[in-house]
């Protein structure tokens, strides 16, 4: 596996160098709006500490982004009525990844819809406002 | 959200009243392949103790079911020659979960390959024989 990247887009994202819609963050993990979402609500977890995916993670990388997974599931749940949330995330090119950071997609689902195909870009208004929705869902518990 | 239902399949499988093709287990998880694989390999990973999904898993439960992610992810690496790993997790009915404990997909992955659509029974000969390879891989380490 190739050595980790600390100039990938989410490293820059955690920098600061580059925007990012941020819903959540706490000493290790920050959640973020995805901005090719492929349902309504669509957000990425990460670790702050670099790592390329789950083959390098460390226990608590993985442990720290689980707990923040669930957290983000339940408020997505409460933001937008949600009836379900589907988790993915990919290793390596072959198997999806893009930014070699590693990334947990939480995806709201309702029932009977479908995930969007990848790699349309969003409208960045529209995810603006789903992201204070989630944030609001947060802060009231 | 349901109670957790101690008759699912995946308890029953826990408690060896249906058979599967166990791959690894440790005091915490079991592993064991997916009767209808969307890729070859395609095995699934689960805790020992009773939770739905990770809408209520515990922070132990997702810690111990991630690092079994982890070490069988590579261990399909080295037993097929995968060159990255999906890792696919559902909530609830519209999040795509269709027994109701909680379980992450580990989906070998081949440059160029597509997933097979969901729902159709596998080769269980071939399930088998992926088993094997799979054991195989972890016994070399």
């Amino acid at each position: 596996m190739p050595a980790y990247d600390p100039d990938n887009i989410f490293a820059k994202l955690l920098r600061g160098e580059i925007p990012s819609a941020r819903v959540y963050e706490d000493d290790d993990t920050l959640a973020f709006m995805d901005i090719m979402p492929r349902a309504d609500g669509h957000l990425l977890v990460i670790p702050k500490s670099p790592c390329r995916n789950l083959l390098d993670a460390s226990p608590a990388q993985m442990a720290a982004v689980m707990q923040t997974v669930q957290k983000l599931s339940h408020a997505v749940i409460r933001a937008f009525g949600a009836d379900g949330v589907t988790v993915q995330q990919f290793n390596e090119a072959a198997g999806g990844q893009e930014v070699f950071h590693l990334h947990m997609h939480v995806l709201p689902r309702k029932e009977g819809d479908r995930l969007r195909p990848p790699g349309t870009m969003g409208d960045q208004a529209l995810i603006q406002a789903q992201a204070e929705q989630i944030r609001a869902a947060l802060a009231a518990g």
